[in-house]
């Protein structure tokens, strides 16, 4: 029997989700960067063959879970569920990407922490008896998103030193009852944090806040402390939210420094690549998550990862209307034994 | 241990989640039809006192959800999880209206499905022991709506026949590990279907094939024929896509006419409201679900009821692109004895 306790925001699952497959992939500019060389699939074309962005961004989630598929050596038939998610208005992206795949579909929408309550509601369909096999997938694309949210590319807008760099990525993890591991023990599910933070080009100032409640609910929640992870993923505070989150933890006494990285800083290099704050979207800590970090965890670097993806809960109308940015964040214990957590 | 069939859609619950409690808000128009003097709260101004339709649009889903915490005899802190969903852009209207409540949040997308989605979700959180209790809840809003998807409101666009009308309504049903009921026995998740329809003000022609194929696949997980519900309430088809509906069982030999009604058709009277095809919006058929259906099973009207609600799968960006527009329905089986499904 899996275990919530009431008023705490975690479950302790009692039979692990297995992580069968994973996949990601990225464009151009993202294998020009540290993790050049680590994902499944790179396209050099924007479009990726396709005649729109948007449409790219739909064949982006069609390959990636045709490759984690492949990875976990199972058909798209036999997956149960889907939970898939992107950035793109009415989640359109997904929608596109799965409709000529015969599985059970629901959409999700957590902004940039969508992997993670993919994940999340992935692994409770899986340890709750409702499925053999999910799959968790999600994507962002820089032209999609620059369109939508910001200007037409064709602008050349400025950008602040404190916005991200919208992540052309995509990632998914298919997950099965049983298998070798990785495994997902532990799900802390996120509340909205609103901090105040009004800047549509500060994404990271407006997720620490929540990134950081979230992350404290789970040392709670387990009772433990920073220091139980080998690595505690964030994603995509970029450099600003995660000097953020650092000094929340410091004013709690915590130094989590040495054990904290982020997804936005680790898939572009801010010095070479013209990131400013670092990257973000959904495909960001989706694509680090299965390019990176669970390639690390399988050829045995790290056994206990925390992966807290953060998304900011805003719209053009919303900022027009002069609201406030939210954030939120879901984070999602990764152990590379079974019942080591 | 609930079970579900490998390659089958839906999910048998062992320990059925119980309805305990649910709210509906409505505009004025909607109050002015069928189900007038059903809902819970009603505004005769369109923007509930805000100073923008989307402001309006998240004060409802803050209302609808204090309503039906009220109606289940709790707190809004008792509550496990909240699933939400809205139709606006990156689902605003749901996020800044969970943003000053301290629940862990999922935000769903399924258009105008998203009711029968959260509720599927809602319900698998509850049985599978990750919660005693949780919250579904969506809204749409007429005002919100058009402007987004068709025109400014002062433009005075004509309408086609076979479009539909975007309810200004809210609904949410809280679910608890116990309780009298209703309960939520069976669910099945939908398949995406392209029927490959590209007419954005027929809506009802691009969701009835996805009805029908996810009714059919419930009748046949559980081997069982559209007579044995009381009621097979989809939504929103609008008259014509449930005479599509009814016409595609008609092929197979079924006649579903007797026992089948639309949230669509439900809440506005199509002759003298000047709505055209229906109602629509994830808002229909949340607010028609529990301002009509479920105080009528709460009175004994009907024993079990099957709630399939419906969803287009379209962006302004992808009608534009040309991309035709697939559809997807969730069932949600409700009865008002626990173990009589």
């Amino acid at each position: 029997m899996s275990v919530k306790k009431a008023g705490a925001q975690s479950v302790q699952f009692s039979n692990p989700p297995v992580i069968a497959g994973f996949a990601s992939v990225a464009g151009k500019k993202e294998n020009e960067g540290p993790l050049r060389g680590c994902f499944d699939y790179v396209s050099d074309d924007s479009y990726f063959g396709e005649n729109t962005w948007e449409k790219a961004e739909t064949f982006m989630q069609k390959k990636v879970f045709e490759l984690a598929c492949a990875s976990a050596k199972t058909e798209a038939a036999k997956i149960d569920y889907v939970f898939a998610g992107d950035l793109l208005n009415q989640c359109i992206a997904s929608a596109l990407a799965f409709r000529e795949c015969r599985v059970p579909y629901f959409g999700v929408y957590g902004a940039c922490s969508t992997m993670a309550e993919s994940l999340t509601l992935a692994a409770m369909a899986v340890d709750g008896g409702y499925a053999s096999k999910t799959a968790a997938v999600c994507s962002s694309h820089f032209c999609t998103a620059e369109r939508q949210f910001r200007f037409p590319l064709e602008y050349g807008g400025q950008r602040t030193p404190s916005s991200q760099w919208t992540a052309t990525a995509a990632g998914c993890v298919i997950l099965s009852e049983g298998g070798e591991g990785p495994f997902i023990p532990r799900v802390t599910t996120g509340i909205i944090r609103d901090a105040g933070v009004t800047d549509v080009n500060n994404m990271g100032a407006a997720m620490a806040p929540a990134a950081y409640e979230t992350l404290s609910a789970h040392f709670e929640d387990f009772s433990t402390d920073p220091d139980y992870y080998d690595l505690i993923v964030t994603g995509d505070l970029g450099k600003i939210g995660h000097r953020a989150l650092i000094d929340l933890f410091g004013d709690d006494g915590l130094d989590i420094s040495a054990r904290s990285i982020d997804c936005g800083m680790l898939l572009f290099s801010s010095e070479k690549q013209d990131v400013h704050a670092g990257g973000s979207g959904c495909g960001c800590s989706a694509s680090v998550l299965c390019a990176y970090i669970l390639r690390e965890m399988r050829s045995g670097r790290w056994k206990n990862v925390l992966f807290a993806a953060t998304g900011a809960l805003l719209s053009t109308t919303s900022s027009a209307q002069k609201e406030s940015i939210p954030g939120i964040c879901h984070a999602v214990a990764i152990s590379s034994e079974r019942g080591a957590l």
